[in-house]
């Protein structure tokens, strides 16, 4: 009963059932809160001596291997990775045949400290004018002891390039998580869109990095081998000055590199990529970002650079959510909204893919743009050239679920549930995309909220 | 007539008339809209070559001297000045019997350069360990070539000891705020709460680093002689990556130093200090504030060591307004007030004093605490726990007045007039404050809203 729609509707599966009825706006709404229960795992973190956090064998080896998108358009990748004994190696030799590495290319080192904790040495590498749509295998290391990977080039940008994204958000590194990660690496998702908060190291006394690290060592089995887009959530902030510590994002930012320069950022924390059909924008949640500060004016500049044409998908992902239903952080976002609500609505973006709340939600397609502190317009309208607003920060951290909704749920929420999962987007072509969240069914993968979305643009 | 005050009522000179009604909310309003339509001088900057820019005479000579409150109390203060042709003396001799300089503090010396621009040799020096209630005199410069100046401690930090503030913001430097200053300086303030936008420097090519230099000499008649509270406007930021500029506030941070340590502030842009019996809190509209950022954990804390018993008065400042009925910058502050409101009115905040809009407004005690996207609560309602917002950004800058006010005065808003102008704050004791704006009359200074205020807390 796969239902097509422009984020309006939404199918669900056979098991569960939807009561639909006319709203105030005088359209039809199925709200839908799940009644789903789940035998919760504990929320705890694997303990670090579990084969998952496993370190690679060998002195200096390299490890927390993981790569991301190098430039604009997806011809380039950056690789990084740590060592602890020395710098060793700073080369990466790569090749589009296994096992002849022709190419080499050499990687920056950063190491930092935090309170009493000593980073690794952390190598980035920027490797492009690599060709679309090709596998490409890597080797780092030296002498005996070099680890093998390989990544797979995006299709060329063009409208009808087809590409599957997973989004996931809030992993940590629990059970739960594992779980998270495992599906994701089944559903086929060929890069992550990652909404923040990653290791929850801050969880730690004194915002433990070697809790960075373990977290580096536990995704290096799928990020490793393909790119993940990063931007960043409160875990990441780290404002310890108590410890001697109030630069934020430190460790963040040392790790986990972005390709910003490429679209005119001034900062790692914003900046935009394109993917196969994808123009995919990364906000910052905790950067400032009203009128005249560096992010706005460049989300300004940026949205004049989409071009539907070449990329009719418009996707924006951040850490705190515009649109949420759960008591958990409940309109924390409204700061951001009051900002760039209207310029999503003007620009038509498709999707909007935030995290921070530890549940599941989907938003019809509506706006608050309307909104006025003086005239009283108040609350979010049915809107067909509004995005879709998604919360994904159910990867299953430590925290544990955000499990208490707001009793009724808002005419703007299509479905929401508290489990542990992650999304999968398919775009197929210029037209449709092929939407999913999957449930962590305590070991098995349920895909629990499906919807076609049609482009806004096309 | 003048009436005495919560707040919800206010007293207008003779000449102008009040309507007032019964509003929705049951109970009196008399919002008010000046009819006074002024002869404008025009909004340009006053040429470099005009004597209230002069350069003082001698070899390296001290110039731009500005001193601001150096601790929490009010027993120290930053003394800073620039010299151009050598660092020169580090210096400032002080006491508390003119001529007779018997004590000795040492500065430390900054410099910057902007683009092509490079900055003077900028000193910042710490004078502390100073009685309250005293007049210092105070000696910089080397040999020959020294100036001379004095300042007047406040009272001790007690819950009647008065003190009169003057509120400046969007100063500038022209003919119009040559007016404003002259008329802070008849007005009786003994120390200045800056709202933000000092020199516009940024409205030059290039950024212009010699139109801070100019601003520094305009407005050292004033503020080498009594503490200058500062905020940072939008114009401070000088955001400029196309000129390899792309660190926000650079001028600003070299330029002006502020006590921030003190309130166990990590950054120079927000801090407190208590002064008289008043606690006053600067904000920063353009770094970030929303829920775990440093701003926010640091005035959570800071609003925890306001102690009504000793500061009875508690003042914010910030630059951009959380409520504001003109057309110019319309609800540039949601965000803000989004996070920081419901604060605001649960500590009872007495005063909000905003730039930003080039005109003048104050509102009623109301509040929008209740607003909620999903449930429809939807605009500000009378709340006797709530500050009163003042937007004082009528200075006297080159962009001019903002003169388009929303047609209809909106509820919350009591007294808006398109003048330029600045306020005069004056706390009585604990219980009572005679607040004032003074318009500019093309060039006699006219108070033209006065009111008196009653503690929020005794």
């Amino acid at each position: 009963m796969l239902k097509l729609t422009n984020g309006h509707g939404s199918m669900f599966p056979l098991l569960l059932s939807c009561l639909c009825f006319l709203n105030s706006f005088g359209f039809v709404v199925c709200g839908f809160t799940s009644s789903f229960i789940r035998t919760q795992w504990p929320a705890k973190d694997i303990p670090l001596d579990n084969e998952v956090f496993a370190v690679p064998k060998g002195y200096n080896a390299p490890q927390q291997v993981h790569i991301t998108q190098g430039d604009y358009d997806g011809k380039a990748v950056i690789i990084s990775w740590i060592t602890f004994e020395e710098p060793g190696s700073n080369k990466v030799l790569y090749s589009s045949v296994e096992h002849q590495y022709g190419h080499t290319a050499e990687a920056k080192v950063l190491n930092y400290t935090y309170f009493n904790y000593k980073s690794g040495y952390i190598h980035h590498c920027l490797v492009d004018g690599l060709e679309y749509n090709a596998k490409y295998y890597y080797k780092i290391g030296l002498g005996d002891i070099t680890r093998e990977f390989w990544f797979q080039t995006p299709p060329k940008v063009d409208p009808d390039s087809s590409y599957k994204f997973g989004i996931i958000g809030d992993l940590g590194q629990t059970f739960n998580s594992l779980s998270t990660l495992d599906h994701h690496m089944k559903s086929g998702g060929q890069a992550v869109l990652y909404v923040g908060d990653l290791s929850y190291a801050d969880r730690y006394q004194n915002n433990d990095g070697t809790r960075w690290d373990s977290w580096g060592r536990f995704v290096e089995r799928s990020v490793a081998f393909q790119a993940w887009i990063w931007s960043a959530g409160n875990h990441e902030i780290e404002y310890r000055p108590d410890l001697g510590e109030p630069t934020p994002f430190k460790a963040y930012l040392h790790r986990y590199a972005t390709p910003y320069m490429a679209s005119k950022s001034s900062s790692p924390m914003w900046y935009a990529i394109r993917r196969a059909s994808a123009h995919i924008i990364v906000l910052s949640s905790y950067s400032p970002f009203v009128k005249y500060t560096p992010q706005w004016l460049w989300l300004r500049s940026e949205l004049k650079r989409v071009d539907r044409e070449e990329t009719p998908w418009l996707i924006v992902i951040m850490h705190s959510p515009m649109y949420n239903s759960n008591e958990a952080h409940y309109m924390e976002g409204e700061s951001m909204r009051a900002v760039f609500e209207k310029w999503f609505v003007r620009h038509r973006v498709d999707l909007v893919f935030a995290g921070h709340v530890h549940a599941y939600e989907r938003s019809y397609r509506i706006s608050n743009v309307n909104y006025n502190v003086t005239n009283g317009d108040r609350f979010p309208v049915p809107d067909k050239s509004a995005p879709v607003y998604i919360t994904v920060g159910d990867g299953g951290n430590q925290e544990g679920l955000a499990g208490r909704f707001l009793s009724t749920q808002p005419e703007y929420s299509a479905f929401r549930e508290a489990s542990y999962g992650h999304s999968t987007l398919e775009l197929k072509n210029r037209t449709h995309a092929f939407y999913q969240w999957n449930r962590n069914d305590d070991g098995v993968l349920v895909p629990t909220d499906s919807v076609v979305f049609l482009n806004q643009y096309w």
